[in-house]
Formats: C-alpha cells, structure tokens, sequence
C-alpha cells in the first residue's frame, strides 16, 4: 500500500495517511506541485508555518527501472516567491519508493528554536530533537548520522546556509557512498527545511522490500529493453560516464555561450583547464572515479568523485553548471579551486549556481577581483558564518545586486541563471524567462540543437521542452534518459509500458505529455495567486541591451514571443 | 506659454518642449504618472537609462491659491518596482508653477560617473559639473547653492544615499528658509536621481512672473472664499498650526494603532513623551517655531522649526510619521532624540518611514535592542558610510528583513507602511495593500473616521479616499485643504472654479474627481505591466494571524473585500 507521511511541527506529530485518488499517477515534481497547489496559500510567507515542504519519489521510484532514483523536493520558494521543485539523485528516492511513501509532506513551525532529526523506516516515522547537530556542515551531519543509523542510509540534510534560512541554501542528499554530494540546489529550499526545524531526514535502508508492480515479469523485460536503449544512445550510454556533464565545457564556450565574468563574456580564456577532457584527465591520474552512478541502478553515471593530488576526495557529483558559475564566472581557471568551492559549497548547504552567480556580481562591485580564488572562499566563509555580508551574500544573486548597487544580475523572477548565457542560446533564455521555476536550466534545455548545429525554432522548442522535461519528472527517471527517450521508439515505448505494467493500465505518449502540460498549467496558476503576471516572463534588461562578446549577440526574441509558450499553460 | 523641460543626460542636452495638449489640465501627480506610463519601459531596470525622473507642479502651482505648492516626482520606483509618484512642500512648486513649467524630465544615464546640478531660471535651462558636491549631505549641499545663487534660490537635492542608489532614498526640497526639509520621501526617487547622476537641481527666483489666468480679477475673489473656508475648518485652520501632524500621536495611541516597537503594539507607554502637545510645548519655551508654513501662502502651516536647549534649530518639518517610526516603532520616547534622527535622515537623503522601519526590523533582529538611541545614530551612519550593513539598511525594509531572516516586515509591495498599524484602522490596511505606490498613508487615509469614533465602510472609504486624493493632487493644492475641501461647499466650489478660471472652462466636481480616478487607473495598467497583479494588493501575512496588543485585532478584512476597491480602476 502506497501511503503519504505527514509531519506536523507545530505539535511535533507525524501521521500515515491514504494516498488520494487524484495522487495515484503522480510522482516527483507532478506530485510535489500538486500538493503545494492544494495545501500551501499562494501568499503565504515561505518561511513561515503556512509553507510546507514535500518530497516525493517518482513513480517509478523504488522500482527496478535504471536511473529512476530521482527524489523531488517541493515548497513555496524563498527565493523567488512562486512555486519550487527541484529533485536530487542518491538512493533517497529509490528507498521511499521501496517503502511505498508517495510523499512526505512537513508542515507548520516548531514553538521552539530547536532542530531535529526525521527518521524514517519502512515501518516507522520518529522526530528526535538533535540541537547537537546545529551548526555543522552536511559533510559532519550525514558522517555522524550514517554512524549511528548504519551505512546503508541514505541522509537528506540541510548546512548553515538553511539552518539561517538564507535564499541561496540548498538541501544535500547523500550519494551511494554516503557523501551529501546531490543537491537540491535551487530556490532556498534548504531555508524552508531550517524554517520547519529540521535538520536531516534520515531514510534508512527498507532492505528487501519492493514497490508493488502488476505485472511483475513484464515489467522486467521492459527494463532489459528501456536500459538497452539508455546505453545504446551515445550521450546517455558513455559520453556522460566519459565526461561527466562537464563535457558541455568545450562546447559551450566554442559557441560563445559560456557565462564569464558575470555573464560579460560568452567565451573564458582558460576554458580548456576546466573542460571535461581535463577534468576526466585529472581524475584519472589521481585515482579518482569518472562515471560514477549517484545511485545503485544507475547506468548513465555521469557522476564522478574528484580528488586532490594526494587522492583525498575533494567533492562528488563535480557538474558543468557549478565548473562554470565558481570558474570561469568569477575568471577562476583552475579545476581544484573550483572544485574546493564545490566541495564548500555542497558543505555549507548552499546552491553552486546561485552562489556563483552571487560572487560574480560583488566582483563586478570590486568587493575583490575576478579570479581572486582565496577572496571567494573568504567570502564563502563570511556567508556559514552568517557575519553581516555572509547574511547578504546568501540571499543570492537579486538581494546581492541590489545592496551593491549593481543592475546587471542574471536572474529571472529572482533566481540566477544556470550556465547558459541566454544571448547565445535563445531557447534556454526563453525557458529561463517562462518556466514557473525561475530561470532553470534543467526545466527545458535547448543546448543540445546548438551543439548539433540545428538550432531550428527555437520558441517552439523551449515549449516543446520544458513539457517533456516536466512529464519526465513524473517518473522519477534521470533527466538524461531524454537523450533516448525522445529520439528512439523502443526507449519510448518500454518506458511507458513499464508504467503501465507496473499499474496495471495503458498509458499513451499523449497521456505522458499531458502530465508535463498539467503540471505547468498548475504551477503557473499558483504563481499567478503568489504574485506573478507575464511580466515577470522576460529576461533582464541588460540582456536586451548589452552586447554579448565575443560574437557581439544580444537577446533579441520579443516578450511576445514567449506568450507562443505560456498560452498553452493558461 | 507653459512648457515642458527634458533634460538628457546620455548626452547633457536639454530642450523646451511645448506640451501636449492631453496634459493640459494634468499636473502634480496626475501629470508624472501619465508620463511615466506614456515614456517608461514598465520593465527597465529602475536604476538604468530607460527610466525616468519627472517633476510636476500641479496645475494651480504658482498662482495666488493658498497652499497650492506641492511639488510632485514621479518614475519608476526602485524600492517597489511600480510606479512612483511623491510630492513635497516647499516653494519650488510655485517657483516652477511661476516660470510655466508643466514638467522637468530627466532621462538617460551619464557616460561617466559624474555628478552634476541642473539650473532652472524662467528663461534657461544648464547642467553643470559638481563633483564638489559628491558625498555631502543634504544641509550642505543646499547651504553651498544658496550661497551661490542666492537666498531666493530653491534647492532640490539628493544625499549620500541617493548617490549610492539606495532604496530608501528620498529627495529633498528647500523650504521657505532654504533648510532642506521638505521630502519627496518614498520609494526611493533619491536613488533614481543619483542614477541619473544629478546631485541638486537649483530653481532660481522667476521674480515677478505669474502664470497666466483667463479670468483674473474673478480669480483673486475665488482664492479668498477658498481661504475663507480653510480657515473656518478647525483642522486646517488651527490644529496643524498650533500642534503640526504630531498632534495625531495622542489620538492613534489612544485608539491601539500606534506602531510600537516593529508593529508589535499599537500603543506606547511613552507617547505622551512625543505626542504633538508635548512638541509644542518644548518648542515654545525654547524659541522654536510652531505655524511654520512650508512656503510663502500657506495658510495651513503645519510645519515647525524643533530647537534644541539653546535654540539652535535640530530640524524642521517634524511631522507625525517620523516621530513613530524613529520614535515609538524603535521603542525611543525622547522627543529630542527623534528629533536628531530626522535631522541624521534628512541630511543623509533617507526616508524617514522606510528607514524607521528597517530599524524596527533589526532590533527584532537582535542588531541592536529596542530604545537605543546610540546606535540607532551608529547604524544611520553606517547607511551614509556605504558600509556592508548601511548598503543593506539602505536597502530598506523587505530586503533588511530578507537579510536578516526576519519574517514580521511591515511593507507592501516592498514599500514600508506609515504610522498606522492596519489592524486598528482597517481602512488604512486597504489603502496600504491597494495603492499602486505600495504601503503609502498619503495615498486615502480614514484615520479621521476612527477619530471620529464614526469608521463607517472602510473598504468603501478607503476606494473613496484614494479617488479625491488622486484628484487633490492634480491641483498642487496640500493634501490638508481636504479637511475642509470635502465638507465645506464653498472650498469646493471655490476650488472648481479657480480652475475654471485659471483656464477658462468650466469643471465639475465630478470632472474634477475623475481626474484621480483615470490617474489610478494609469498607475494600476503600469504596474500590471511591471510585473504586479491582484496577489500584490494584500498585507504582509503577520498582521493576519497576530493579534496587535492591547486591543487584540487582527487585520480579518478578506483580500477579495479589497477588489471593491481595485475593480473600479480596471
């Protein structure tokens, strides 16, 4: 039996409840929207106890399905004031989906200033106070927790950055090994968890327990052709397990697409000493792991564990979008800084692309200089510290540029951008400017038609996208199964079969879709009751006005444009 | 022949523009909104070239009328991200109204950063260079141009923080004694003019020119009834002059809507410290002055000049909001005390109302506790030094609160709310959470009503209020002749006719209300157009669920009770 765990910290009580009706078929970020829609009052201050915070796994969660692992995390946004998911890989999602929990919903506001602990098992649901663990980074928090719960637990866990309840803290959850290197990094979801109290989700392990599936025997075959088809595609089969999503390094910067200096350039001088090439060449010779699955089942694994030149581990999960945001958009070209200010960062509890974004503008201020490595981890120091500046600094990049006086902030209804300059990739500045999300990258990412040199319509595809991307999250299956998804029919094919033999129904391409299209429709209304109109879908002016080097573009699609996408969400 | 004055600084041009015969009969208010909607992106960047700053006098400035001398600025606001209009005492509206001047616009961006004065006389416009002048406050700057150009001269200045941009700028005018007083207070038009690179602007005496009336002699014999009438009504003929607005701290205190220590209680136990009686008093036996007209034909005179033990003159223009907010709202009841920290907010170019309740905000915060003067004066300073936690203060009080994770933030639509706590005149909640100029007292105040001890309708007053004080503004005229204006039959049509007269038309009383009606409507389509919708026009959640002591309300008015009001000005 499915169920919904509720926890309630205005009284500290937890409860079981039946899975409604119109939940059944919802999963992730399709559920996570759902219930903020349903339970959360559009004007609600996030950091109050009317906001909620909700995890859900997909519904293929927990299921034998390759790379299904994903965990979505949903609340009102801090940030940004609308509506938040973001999902995190690591066996989190697969352990709730064994156990059967659709969601996890964590409401009200403790009476007292204290933290504590959820623990979760397959048969119990436990609150401990912990106020041993204030104050301490996620690296100690989940160490100390997997000691004493055991190593095959997985720890969903919040730093500083949230325990202070800054707009830029994300949530950390723990990778196969352990280390809290996943993150659910956007939107200050990490200060909606400080908010309620807690400071770790304990997930233990449910051992041999399954989710149930209606036609067991079928639904297996179809996971040998789905992952068949996953590993046949060359970006999901090896060039992600290669390189890791710092691949994209090269590539970006070739088309001048590469956020440098605070987004003043699309091109960094010394790209090539941050590319995936060369960090796939460093981790090699140091004895670190390329193609690492976040998760047991994982057969993309685009992770990797980055070590230092003695073979310490620096930090996990090392990304293209942090490379870019901590490197070459604070002018730093070397690969072990950036990745000592990921590994800070994922310690802290803070997002790497809303940081990022966050440094490049006090550097266009001249609070220190681009490239100045040692001044960056000074002032990330300044934001765990929650010192005056750190205070600033960790309500992002909108809050940032305004108490410096600086208008060129990249952000999209108050929430920076990914590591795409929108000028020289239209599609991703028309998904920055519509999605409910903010700007977000992994809403609707059209990068891949410029790789290919066929950037076609650009408009169409940002909304052709971000339904896609959006009905794929349903599922709890990686965003990188697309590259197969939608381009080979047995992919297509196997994977809605498995829905369908794990509920016992037929589910069509459309009615997939339709889950990605209802989502939206759902997620804009409620930023339109928090306070959103079209107004807010556009990119900052700069982008408008500023030409963009070197290839001297600037975004020139008209607003009305992107009304082609957001009419279809009315 | 009236005229229109644009000043470009992209390139420090200036010309004469004729004005467009849709603005003939629009002035003050009515007239910068209607510019702001016909010439501003709605989605500039406020601090950027494309944004505007307008100044207006309304259409009886600088005739013979009593009290006809406001002045009105107008933009787009960086503090709420909507549109802006305040307006200021002093006699440069009838300077301005004099020489025929129907609107200063000031466009562009400077290519350096430079600072400059513009000079305004009857027959020239010039923009000089004065980098002397960067950094001052606005005491010496306004002393340093009257020196120059002579004790006629009105002077209108930014401080320190409209040099830095600040949010919680203001711009402030020169009264009849050449102190800079007289405040266009909110939403940051101080920080517009410093992005514009203007340091003053410096409006000469037009000496003996006079706007042109069709009917004149019938003009002189309407200005005395009018008169008349505003001496007859009690409020406007002698209790401003005898006890300035102060004299409403007793009364708001009375009634629990005075705000106490950041919103936490709406009376004082030390209000009868810096009520408007005990004001008086002091400034009576120290040689001060109570009565003070802002400008030559007031005959309202609500202003004063607060002296200190030796008659040394502390500041002028010590109005009623000011003393709550740097007052109780910081738990302060020492009248001398508030008094310095007028002065400090003046000089520094500081809104009195954002910066009081941003210091309300951190010492909920802990920064500082309530009732410490000292540092109160420390962190003023700290806004005029620019330093890290002056430039977030000087932000004002959504991002202060932000900042400091203070979630009790007394603003709408980012703008800091006036000495009223909502929850006790719940008509001053519905003007609060339905102007388009975010929580504004000026914009329809039904605090007579509770004083009256007859609130009536509110919602229905505050639609009604929000109308004729639009309209009031068209005219220049105080908003304090409305005491009189609305009850008195003869103010009325003493009113209607000086228009007509003025322009030799006849206008009606419904004309005349009009006039605010389809200025509201503007200011609402531009804010729709900047990025606001119904969800803006509510109170910040806390007034809703915590109960304001001693009287215990809570603000209970529903949010769809306030489209009663915004329907109208769709």
């Amino acid at each position: 039996m499915e169920k919904i765990i509720r926890i309630n910290m205005d009284n500290l009580e937890t409860k079981i409840e039946e899975v409604a009706k119109e939940y059944q078929l919802l999963g992730a970020r399709c559920l996570t929207s759902m219930i903020v829609f349903n339970e959360i009052p559009p004007l609600c201050n996030a950091l109050e106890r009317n906001n909620k915070l909700i995890f859900a796994p997909g519904i293929l969660g927990g299921t034998i399905a390759p790379s299904s692992n994903r965990l979505s995390a949903g609340a009102k946004s801090p940030l940004t004031g609308g509506i938040k998911e973001c999902s995190a890989g690591g066996p989190g999602g697969q352990k709730l989906g064994k156990m059967g929990v659709k969601a996890l919903i964590i409401e009200g506001k403790p009476k007292q200033k204290k933290l504590y602990i959820l623990i979760i098992s397959h048969d119990s649901v436990k609150l401990i106070e912990s106020e041993n663990l204030r104050g301490l980074g996620t690296y100690d928090t989940t160490k100390k927790l997997i000691k004493e719960y055991g190593n095959k637990t997985t720890v969903i866990s919040i730093g500083p950055a949230g325990e202070m309840k800054m707009g830029s803290a994300n949530i950390a959850a723990t990778d196969a090994e352990g280390k809290p290197t996943r993150q659910f990094g956007r939107g200050g979801l990490g200060a909606v968890m400080g908010s309620k109290g807690i400071k770790a989700i304990v997930v233990q392990d449910p051992g041999n327990i399954h989710p149930h599936i209606q036609k067991d025997v079928e639904f297996k075959n179809l996971v040998r052709t789905f992952t068949k088809a996953l590993i046949k595609n060359p970006v999901s089969g090896s060039v992600f397990s290669n390189y890791g999503t710092a691949v994209l390094v090269s590539a970006i910067n070739e088309f001048g697409a590469f956020p440098t200096r605070n987004f003043s350039s699309g091109k960094f001088e010394m790209a090539e000493n941050i590319s995936g090439e060369k960090m796939t060449e460093i981790i090699k010779s140091r004895g670190g792991k390329v193609g690492h699955p976040c998760a047991p089942g994982c057969v993309i694994k685009c992770s990797n564990i980055y070590v230092d030149k003695n073979g310490e581990e620096i930090t996990g999960g090392f990304e293209y979008e942090s490379i870019c945001l901590l490197g070459s958009n604070l002018g730093i070209g070397n690969l072990d800084e950036i990745a000592q200010l990921n590994r800070l960062c994922d310690d802290y509890g803070l997002d790497t692309i809303e940081i990022g974004a966050v440094l490049g503008i006090v550097m266009e201020a001249g609070l220190i200089e681009f490239g100045d490595y040692k001044g960056v981890v000074r002032l990330i120091k300044e934001i765990k510290e929650g010192s005056i500046i750190g205070r600033v600094l960790g309500q992002g990049a909108t809050i940032t540029g305004k108490v410096f006086g600086i208008t060129r902030i990249p952000a999209v209804k108050g929430q920076a951008m990914a590591a795409y300059d929108p000028r020289a990739i239209i599609g991703m500045g028309a998904t920055y400017a519509t999605s409910p999300m903010g700007a977000d990258h992994t809403a609707g990412a059209s990068v891949m038609t410029y790789i290919k040199g066929e950037p076609g319509n650009q408009v169409n595809l940002a909304g052709e996208y971000q339904i896609k991307s959006t009905a794929l999250e349903n599922t709890g299956l990686c965003r990188f199964v697309s590259y197969a998804l939608f381009t080979d029919r047995n992919a297509m094919d196997s994977m809605l079969k498995m829905i369908g033999a794990k509920y016992g129904i037929n589910i069509s391409e459309k009615a997939f879709l339709n889950w990605g299209l209802e989502t939206l429709k759902i997620e804009r209304k409620f930023n339109k009751l928090a306070g959103f109109n079209e107004a807010h879908d556009t990119l900052p002016e700069f982008f408008k006005e500023e030409k963009l080097p070197p290839y001297n573009k600037v975004y020139n699609l008209p607003d009305k444009e992107l009304k082609k996408i957001t009419e279809q969400w009315e």
